[in-house]
């Protein structure tokens, strides 16, 4: 299996002078002008014709021997290089913004696909693309520049903004919300019904969960990510949230705007977290709790009280070889015997 | 974003009076049966023309000031109460089953729509809706009144009961049998091979899976969850079983009766889990153990033994500020030669 | 419900003699070549017509028993038994063999489904199966002898080996590259963009992933697992890795030859995981860390550090009663605090 060549998946049909790439997203431009740029790279792979970036000190011998076209970095950098350059205060945003200008767009025709299946009562707005196998549901409303990739199901009154690609196979549930500029990967799973059950003595009573979700602009939802409707409330996501992969939003959670979320992750039923927070990988939030703004959970802790001050928190073991793990953890599973005996002054 | 409004996902075109519903449910109807209900909310937020419920009593205040039409109360409450009421001994689960009488029926046509597969072979009970891009297999049968929702799948030999529903994008692999009044998510996996793989000394040895997944009756699975088919035995889930979003139930596991697993739970293979159990979110059962009826295993924790004895286990670790448990883990995993000198009597 | 019978999904119209799986295996045969033998089962199950194998001593009491006609066991076992017999060095992976004749294949034809949507510049290879409903983009390339099942989505300029079977409801992203001889279940989502997310200050930007991902041959991955492409380099599965359900495999992993992954496993962005490695069920490795050949992860163990080392290494924290577990927890939340007391030798 050959993995040495250079990446394909980039779209390199498309080039810019580096003066059209300044103007555009307002950078400065040292040097060269009329440099042609026509892809991306990191700095110790770049070849001519492409632009690499400078965000961190440590790359700088990459930057000596970089055969990129053109490099973004900051100013101080800039005044030590002597090559086409754009100057930028965050380098590796910035890149990630001309990034997007070179990101492959797959051949979908504008319009709806024969073998999609779209209700009447349903609106598509402006310049979307439904492809193929796409079921859209009874009084759904697709805002215009949308994407429905293949096989994405919406049912009844879903309504969608602006601007907002479902890359396939993404399932949205009855009366679920979704707003524009949000992108939203395969076997995501929107508006599937909260766990309620309620306990009957013998057995267990479905609890309907009669709320819907509801989700801000510009969220990003990983692949088989789900977020439940809510109980009798709706779920909220809110602004600027980014969720990884198989991360999993029961009912009744809010995500507070410009919170991310790593993959594997679970919130459970009605947790509250702030704004700005940081969900780091496999981490569990108890339900019914609240964190506030600007919390950082480490991966794969357990978050089960309320957090009310900023800041890291967690409580995750890290792995040591075998025998040394099993005699900790036997001293662990007797640590309250060991520690009494050992505070009763022996 | 105005998340501030009513969840509008309700069917609001349903209405019954409290009589009705007294007669219907075999409650008691204090006061004005003739009532109108068109839906529910909670006491809180509940407006005229909508019933709530009154389960736990620290909720009584929101009692004395709610808008609500009707409300579901033990006999107690309602002896202090002067208004419309129905009284249950579970008022929560009785406010459920009234609940669903409000809950939203996607607009699927009775019958197979145009754009869904059916093998000519395949067997379609009466009342059925088989949506579109629906795919049943070869001598597949779906029972009486089942809901195949949008672009699901059933391969070859996929045997369904009456009155279940798979929501949409649902796949369902050759050979299962799925009971009756069962509720599938979308996203779930049924009878995909279980992780069989021998190892031959230089690379592995695939072990084809060639026993089923069977299902009971009432089990209601979570979105994106997935039941692997057993190897040569089955992998069994019994009759109520509640399984919530993206759990992984291995190959040849049982889950006994009217157990209910919370979302992100993983049960390794030929684990068996009794009835009435309740497994906590993102906690892991070990393979080939055993756990006796009415185990409650708390949330994050890793069950590694047969448990005879029913009752609550755990092993999650609450997390701490990020300092604290720096220190702490340094101690953890340090423990065993602390606590040895410790012991030694210094 | 009925879950006594006997698995019903093995194809029962097969049948060989043992003299024919003898030579097609390269097994010796112990008496009895004439053997019919229609299918397979465990030695306390198995009824004349099926082949059993005894790959572990412990289970001898069964072979006395057994009802098979015949039974795959290593010379030594042989020389004990008097019936007929096929002798294999490794005879459970020979069995495993052996039981592949008799795994249902579903009744789909050979050609492209009606319902399937295949781009005109996408090149299907000979005796390809494309089933109902799937999608197949432009410039994707499907190797001859594949089976890409119902509801598959292939975005543009996939390309797929020979040989290699998507079940159904499988999702794979621009550009991926698919090897032979794999097996992708239903619910896996290859080529979803990697969690780049670029801080700007007061909101997230997202960074493009312009790399893909290149899985190599006789892959297997299981149900509703995502592998994500690269930022700019590729995501890489090597030669012979078999991946179970619900693992999440981010940006720029490399995995390496026949290393296997369970269920429910996270694996960050940038982790370099060796050739021959065993992932426990739950664990999760950080990224950018890497692990060499030979290293065995326990279940549900966080792995935060390089490993050079091969050998066995975990963290999972077993399960106790609850009361003994809060005791413990409470304990260990305090630990250093404890520990510095005692060693300050009161």
């Amino acid at each position: 299996m050959n993995d040495s060549s250079p990446p394909t998946s980039a779209n390199t049909h498309t080039q810019f002078t580096l003066a059209e790439l300044a103007q555009r997203f307002q950078l400065e431009c040292k040097a060269a002008p009329e440099t042609i740029i026509s892809g991306v790279a990191p700095l110790h792979r770049a070849t001519p014709g492409q632009l690499s970036f400078l965000a961190q000190a440590k790359y700088r011998s990459a930057l000596a021997s970089t055969k990129a076209s053109a490099v973004i970095m900051d100013a101080s950098s800039a005044a030590e290089w002597s090559g086409p350059a754009l100057i930028a205060a965050n380098p590796y945003a910035e890149f990630a913004r001309i990034a997007a200008l070179f990101e492959y767009q797959n051949q979908y025709e504008t319009g709806i696909h024969p073998s999609a299946s779209v209700h009447p009562t349903a609106r598509i707005g402006q310049h979307c693309q439904i492809a193929a196998g796409a079921v859209i549901g009874s009084h759904a409303q697709v805002g215009d520049h949308c994407i429905i990739g293949p096989n994405c199901v919406l049912e009844d009154h879903v309504h969608i903004g602006t601007y907002t690609r479902l890359v396939g196979s993404v399932t949205i549930a009855h009366h679920v919300n979704i707003g524009s500029h949000c992108l939203l990967h395969p076997g995501v799973v929107i508006g599937a019904d909260g766990f309620g059950q309620a306990w009957r003595g013998e057995r267990w009573q479905k609890v309907p969960q009669l709320g819907s979700v509801q989700i801000g602009d510009q969220v990003e939802i990983g692949a088989n990510t789900t977020i439940d409707r809510g109980a009798l409330d709706d779920t909220i996501i809110e602004d600027g949230v980014r969720i990884d992969n198989l991360v999993q939003i029961a009912h009744n959670v809010r995500i507070g705007a410009h919170t991310a979320i790593a993959a594997c992750v679970g919130i459970a039923g009605s947790a509250v977290i702030g704004r700005y927070c940081l969900i780091g990988g496999a981490a569990a939030v108890l339900g019914h709790i609240e964190l506030c703004d600007r919390v950082i959970v480490q991966g794969m802790s357990s978050i089960t009280h309320s957090i009310d001050k900023p800041g890291e928190y967690g409580s995750a073991v890290a792995a040591q070889d075998a025998r040394t793990w099993r005699r900790n953890l036997v001293r662990l599973r007797n640590l309250d015997k060991t520690l009494r005996e050992l505070l009763r002054g022996k």
